[in-house]
């Protein structure tokens, strides 16, 4: 789907971020979610740091993206955006209400079973090398991080997703597992390396990452330039 | 509501927890759920390692509780039971479409960007005292649980509820706000502290408590009780 500056649904991403964050922050779950849809939408661009003043707050309490605006109504937090989006057009959420059930379970796993460790491992082996405690705490966050990605794995088994078609959950599934690639502890599971593998070859998918790295046109805010 | 064995809804809850563990385990969130829409359950009392055996896995991957049954159907993760109960049941979810998608994205708020560092915060907490990088580690989470907390309690401002009415955004905030009371954070947010107090007094909150409480007939494992 085009991106449309008088498309009814507006998004809310950055116009720039460090490399490290291209293709991982939070809009391209929601850009993925439109593209599967198959609905247009705009993009209201924000600078780092816009998203912590007044303007963004009203639209998102916590100063973070992405947000989805349609006529009056904003919504916050890309898992309720993402399943808004499954209820409201056809093409995330499966009829057969056990099937649509497997899709709820899976949106609310991702985000709090699965996402808590994995955010922790990948924050933690990028920014906190350096620190006195960065080696016991890697070791226990690395076992948690391996022990989710067994019980996934397991559960997946040989199955191409979590349900009987691809859905909101395994869309969000995809977007969790996916910034933990190249780290090596995702490779020792080949069925989840197959699964993010299956998820981000998706046209729908190649879309939204590539719409959302062509949006950052920005420069970097002026403490990252004068460093 | 009265504990049925023979209702057609069973739920799984521990026979036995350390005591800073009862009133917290995450079946209180679906009783209290179920208490709100006037649906009578069962339980299924799980001994503490029981959750990690095959039988317990086949309902939950991650071993863990609790998790809802209805006939043939089971579905775990609390966010998603929740949610499904509010969608089944009239009484946690309003039908006016602004309220709904509120009441969704304070759910998903709650569960991945609330709960991540008031987790952290009580475990490190209660857990980690006594390691090397306890003090710097206590004091980054304290900042970002500040910060989460200064955020919700500006969005909820003097508003009984995040909407109009008493929802399961608002269940689910509360749940996740609660295991903060006594650690001196939450108590320098007057209107949080009121919010828990308002929502935890609610009758089918006080009822779930007190059922979640009376399940614990079980013994310690032998492991707890021979340190």
């Amino acid at each position: 789907m085009p991106i449309d500056p008088n498309a009814l649904i507006t998004i809310t991403a950055y116009d720039w971020v460090p490399d490290a964050g291209r293709g991982l922050v939070r809009d391209i779950r929601v850009r993925w979610a439109l593209e599967e849809v198959g609905q247009n939408y705009a993009v209201r661009l924000l600078s780092i740091g816009q998203q912590k003043e007044p303007a963004h707050r009203a639209r998102q309490p916590f100063g973070q993206l992405p947000t989805f605006e349609e006529g009056e109504h904003t919504l916050f937090e890309s898992g309720a955006i993402v399943w808004h989006i499954a209820e409201r057009f056809p093409g995330l959420m499966p009829d057969n209400p056990r099937e649509r059930a497997k899709a709820l379970e899976w949106v609310f796993a991702a985000l709090n079973t699965v996402e808590l460790p994995v955010v922790e491992y990948v924050a933690t082996t990028l920014y906190d090398a350096s620190e006195v405690w960065f080696e016991p705490r890697i070791l226990a966050i690395e076992r948690r991080v391996d022990e989710r990605l067994q019980e996934v794995s397991d559960r997946l088994g040989d199955s191409e997703w979590y349900g009987k078609d691809f859905t909101a959950g395994d869309l969000m599934m995809v977007a969790i597992l996916r910034p933990l690639k190249g780290f090596g502890l995702l490779e020792t599971f080949p069925k989840l390396v197959d699964y993010v593998e299956r998820g981000t070859a998706r046209p729908a998918f190649r879309q939204a990452l590539s719409d959302h790295m062509a949006n950052f046109t920005g420069s970097p805010p002026l403490a990252e330039t004068a460093g």
